[in-house]
Formats: structure tokens, C-alpha cells, sequence
């Protein structure tokens, strides 16, 4: 193995951003080495997984029968493993928050994806990322352009924009918005990603989420985060500085390539597999503002991350909880807003919550959304 | 004066460029101070800035009374006096060509906005400022651009991406051109410049001048450099690094920002003063193909480039006298590149030439292309 090796752990191999770091694992087979992979529901797949890249660890939630050397590991075990450099987690929700903070208290460097995390417990996580040393990477491509706009800069920062697509509904009538199917709502307009981002896309609060990921990721406070819609998604995210000077980044939209720049910093690889982005071909790139009463999660959204203290995580929770009624058909588009809402205004928020009241306010958060929604199909 | 005062020569301060990097200091009286300012055909400007900046040096082209303490001097004796740390060569032409050596060979930091300078001698420039360690720090907003995007980067840089307005004539016929009178030459549709600069840019000659300047700044080969017309000027330029990632520069079009990054560099400084942009009210950002057929300048800026040697000094020197002539009314628009092309079909190229050959070079030049223009009115 050459000093150059990264070694990683890919957590949530199996979802979309996972099969796309191993995408990247692939095309640079002297770059990287899975040491360790953990999927969740999708079994078949995580067997194919193991039995190709043939990491030292495996967490199956499934039952799962292991070729070769392989060990079976807790999520915590192997985020920490002595031989993991570089941690991916593509978690979903909150299943990698524990994960995450093994990793981080392993002094690990981490490329997240699962931006509940920060949400959830944005506090704590930067908290003890600071105190271990541990680098968070951001693989969210608004998060990685901010980045990549934020590099070698001295930190003189006006504003933080990020940008919208406006996903497939922006110019819906609230009339139209109530007859949204799940099956309109899974296509997006520019990005292929996993369902439940997606659906978060369609209602706009995957971007509330991305604003508190950014506050959390960069130390910007809200004020300093604004949201513009660009509906072609080549511009990732911009960054104004103090002087006035903006820099953005571009890109095709295709998540590889905030995967690779996570995985390879502070190193660029060059990839022949990524698309080129010909601006010429584009001829237009196109900015709206964001108009928020049609779209109530991302007010929600912003709101939640005003009041602070648990009210990310209940959001979160009554999130994840009606997106997947939302996709069972169990409730309309805007009812997934609506449930989000309630269970909100149930709450009563704990300032400064230890991890344990993260918690137990995410159980809380998904008890009293999904009996909402119960309630609200018996009216 | 405080340690991080920083002690400035302008040459050139009576020019547009010149005259904005005096308001900068102007709004930082605590950052910047001048130490020598010269000045060309405008004494009666540079009188007034002497009695307002009170600098020690003055080089003036004309007559001028000193006020106060200052002394005249050189303008290679100010660029290179032990008190100025940065040097502003806002000149133009080849007038800044050995004031900028000699501040190079005295290991100065040089705020480059003079272009001519490396398109002439490119080859001296940058390895005198490698030898010495002089930085050399450019002010075009393209080369800015560039700059900031490449802040903090590596250096894995697979392309050069150069905007360009287009200038006032951009869609217009042959027959269009050809009755251009250069008041509607000087009307530029996005930037306020210098005079030489305004035409230039309606040639599009200044964009070949560009790539070229671009070529030796940033160490890239002209088979990396690309020009795509953007008619807002929002984007400045951009570069495209080696894993398909773009980053770019945006920024109301506006001089002073630029040249204020160059003066306060490293640093960036909060400025109330400048505009800011507001990518919502824009709407929109354009791309086109460059037509290079009628605009023959900006091709043969690109062929002189590639073949190096003392053709671009040529380039340069002939375009300074076409332009001159064209605002004098004695050529037309479309005689501006007819003039350049003749005289470079007329060059014997030196390879690797040096300070001399160059200076020979250019005169050579001008004379040729006067003489190409008086036959061409006697015929």
C-alpha cells in the first residue's frame, strides 16, 4: 500500500452517495482502499459491495453471509478503526450521528453527507471536531463549492448564497402543489439523488437543512445566508467577501464530483468519467428570488434554526416522518409542511441539549408527527 | 505610520487606473499612503494629487511646480526608492517597461494593470521576478479573477476560461463596422476605461492582449486559455481545474475593486463604497461562442502570441498607432487591424529577444505602421 493510499470507511454504502464513492473508488484504484463498508436495507447490494472491494469490516443491518477476511463491526467500531484515514458518511437521518462523533473523537477525517447531523446536533458535533482535530469535509455540493470558494481565503466573509434549482414544483399554484404525486415529486429537474433528498428538494426544506449545515460547517451566523433560486444548477454556491468580490463554483450537476474533491483534498484528480461543463452549451445561467409562501418547509426550516436548542432535530424527525407518508401516499404534498408545522408548535425546546436530548427529542419528534398524521386521516 | 501601512508608487496616477487606485487610498488613509506618484500629459491633474497625497517622489512628463517637500525623480529611481513597498504601474504602453524592471530588480511588489508590459517582454518580466522575488500582482478584473480563483489552489489548473463583453459592436455586419467613428467606439457598453483600453476592447484586440498577459502571469500554455463572450461582465473570468471543477470571480464591473484587492492583498477590506452585485436583480448571465471573423485583432493578437519572439512588442506597437489614428479620424475601424496585420507581415521576428531587441522591436513597429497608414491615405 503506497503512503499516498487514503483509507476509507463508507458508511451507507449502499445509497446513492455511497455507490458513488465507490464509483470514485473505482476510477482510482491506487488512490483509495475501503476498509470498511455499512449498508443498510439494501443487502444484495452490500454483499456485491464486499465481495469487490473486500473490506477488513462490514456492518449489515440485514443478515448478511461474509466472503473471506471480513469482520463484522458496529457503525462506532468501524468509523474509529486505527486503519480508517478518512470516514464517508452517507448515512441517512440520524442513523450516523453516533457513528460521526466516534469518528470524530478518533481525531478521523470525515466526508458527510448526511447533513442531519449537523442539523440535529450542529453544537455538539463542531464542538468536538474542534477539540479532536477531527477536519469535516463537506460533500453537499452547495457545502463543497463554499468550500472550494472559501480555500486559501482568510476567512473575510460578507455572505454565503446558496443556490436553489426550485425543483420541479417552483412555479406550481398552491392548487397544483396539493395534487403532487410522489412519483412527480422523485423527478428532479438537474440532480439524481436518493429518494428522500429529493422529496426534501421538491419542498424546498433540503435547502432550510443546507442553511443550517452551513451555518454549522463555516461558523457563519443566519444573518449572513441567503438562498437565490438558479434553476440550472451549474452554480454550486457562492461566497461575497467583505470587499465585495464574489467567487462561485461550477460544475456540471453531478454529485462525483463533490464526492472526489472530499475524498482527494487537498489534491484535485483529474477524472475523463466526470462531465465537462461548456458554458457556451449552457448560454444561460438564470437567478430568481426565492418566494417562500409557497413553500412552507423552508420557512419552517429557518425558523427552526432561529429558535436553536432541539427544534432542528423535532424538525428533522417530523420530516423524515412525512416525507414518508408523503411517499406512501399516506398524505398530500403540502400536508408533508403541515405535519412538520404541528409538531413544532408541539414542542417545547431544551436551549443547549446534551446528545441524550437530541435524542430523545428526535423520538419525540417522530411519535408526535406520525400521531398527527394518524389524527389528521381519521378527521 | 503604522506597521501595516503599506507605501505606494503610482505611475501612471493621472490615467483612469490611476485615478481610482488614488480613491481607494483616498477611503483607507490608515492602510495605504503614497510615496511617489508620476504622472504624463495631464500636469494640471497631477498638481492637484501632489498637494493632496504630498508624496516625496514626483515624476511628471511635463512642467510642473512642486509644492511642500517633494523632489522630482525617475520614474525607474521612485518604483524602486527603499520607502515604497508596492508599486501601481498604471501606465501605458511601453512607458511603464523599465520603470517596472526596475522596481522588479529592487525585489518590489508591482500592481500590475500596464499590459503591454508582459505582452512585450513577458519573458524578462517574470524571470527577473522570479530571480528577485518580486510579486507581481494583476489589476485587469480578468486577471484578478483569475488570481482569486486560484487563491489557495495548488496549481492543477486545466483551463483558462477569459470572459469578454463583446464591446459595442459585437453584432454588428462588415458594412457596420466599417462605419464606426470612434465616439461610439469610446461608448463601452459595461466598463469605464482609458481611452486606448475602450478601443482596444472594441477590437477585441485587448482580449488577445489579455491572453497573452494571462499566458505569462499564471504559467499556462495558450492551448489552455479559452475566451467565451459574456456580455454583463458579472463574471470576470474563470478557471477550470483538472477534476472539472470551475471556480469563477463575480463582481458588479467596477475598476476600483480590483485594484483595491491588489493594494490591500492578502487581505480583503470591507468597502462601502463599491457596488454590490445582486445576482437577483441581474437575472441573468450570458455566454457566446467568439465570432473571430470580424474581429480580426483578437486573431492576430493570438497568432503574434504563438509566435512569440518580438512579435507581440510589434503587435503592440502597431495597435498603438492604428488606435491613435482611428481616434484622430485618420483610419477607419476595420484599418485598425488591417494597419497591425501589415506591419506584422512586414516584422522579421527575433526569438528570445532581449530588452533592447524589444525596445528595438518596438519602434520599429510604430514606424512601420505609420508609414502603412500614410501610404494607405496618399493611395
Amino acid at each position: 500500500m503506497s503512503n499516498t493510499m487514503k483509507r476509507l470507511a463508507i458508511l451507507g454504502s449502499t445509497g446513492s452517495i455511497g455507490q458513488q464513492t465507490l464509483d470514485i473508488v473505482r476510477t482510482f484504484p491506487n488512490k483509495f482502499r475501503v476498509i470498511g463498508l455499512a449498508g443498510g436495507e439494501n443487502s444484495g447490494l452490500l454483499a456485491k459491495q464486499v465481495s469487490e472491494f473486500q473490506p477488513q469490516l462490514v456492518y449489515s443491518a440485514l443478515k448478511l453471509d461474509l466472503p473471506g477476511k471480513a469482520e463484522f463491526s458496529s457503525m462506532e467500531e468501524i468509523a474509529s478503526h486505527p486503519d480508517v484515514d478518512l470516514v464517508v458518511i452517507a448515512t441517512t437521518g440520524k442513523t450516523g450521528l453516533t457513528p460521526a462523533l466516534a469518528a470524530i473523537r478518533a481525531s478521523k477525517k470525515i466526508a458527510l453527507a448526511n447533513k442531519e447531523i449537523l442539523v440535529m446536533a450542529g453544537r455538539i458535533i463542531t464542538a468536538e471536531a474542534k477539540q479532536h482535530r477531527a477536519q469535516i469535509l463537506p460533500i453537499d455540493s452547495e457545502h463543497s463549492a463554499i468550500w472550494q470558494c472559501l480555500r486559501g481565503e482568510k476567512g473575510e466573509v460578507a455572505r454565503l448564497i446558496l443556490t436553489a434549482s426550485g425543483g420541479p414544483f417552483y412555479r406550481y399554484s398552491p392548487s397544483q402543489l396539493a395534487k403532487v404525486t410522489a412519483e412527480e415529486a422523485l423527478q428532479h429537474p438537474t440532480w439524481k439523488m436518493g429518494r428522500k433528498v429529493t422529496i426534501d428538494s421538491a419542498t424546498l426544506m433540503n435547502k432550510g437543512l443546507e442553511a443550517i449545515e452551513a451555518h454549522w460547517l463555516f461558523s457563519i451566523p443566519f444573518s449572513k445566508i441567503e438562498i437565490v433560486i438558479h434553476p440550472q444548477s451549474i452554480i454550486h454556491s457562492l461566497v461575497e467577501f467583505m470587499d465585495g468580490s464574489l467567487k462561485a463554483q461550477l460544475s456540471f450537476p453531478d454529485m462525483h464530483l463533490p464526492i472526489q474533491y472530499a475524498l482527494s483534498y487537498p489534491r484535485r484528480l483529474p477524472n475523463s468519467e466526470l462531465p465537462r461543463l461548456d458554458l457556451v452549451r449552457v448560454k444561460a445561467l438564470n437567478f430568481e428570488p426565492v418566494t417562500y409562501h409557497n413553500f412552507p418547509c423552508l420557512r419552517l426550516a429557518l425558523e427552526a434554526a432561529k429558535r436553536g436548542g432541539t427544534y432542528p432535530a423535532v424538525l428533522c424527525a417530523a420530516d423524515e416522518i412525512a416525507t414518508h407518508l408523503f411517499l406512501a401516499g399516506q398524505t398530500s404534498f403540502p400536508g408533508i409542511a403541515e405535519i412538520v408545522a404541528k409538531t413544532i408548535d408541539l414542542h417545547r425546546g431544551i436551549a443547549n441539549p446534551t446528545l441524550d436530548e437530541i435524542l430523545a427529542a428526535d423520538t419525540w419528534g417522530r411519535e408526535t408527527a406520525a400521531n398527527i398524521a394518524t389524527k389528521e386521516s381519521l378527521c
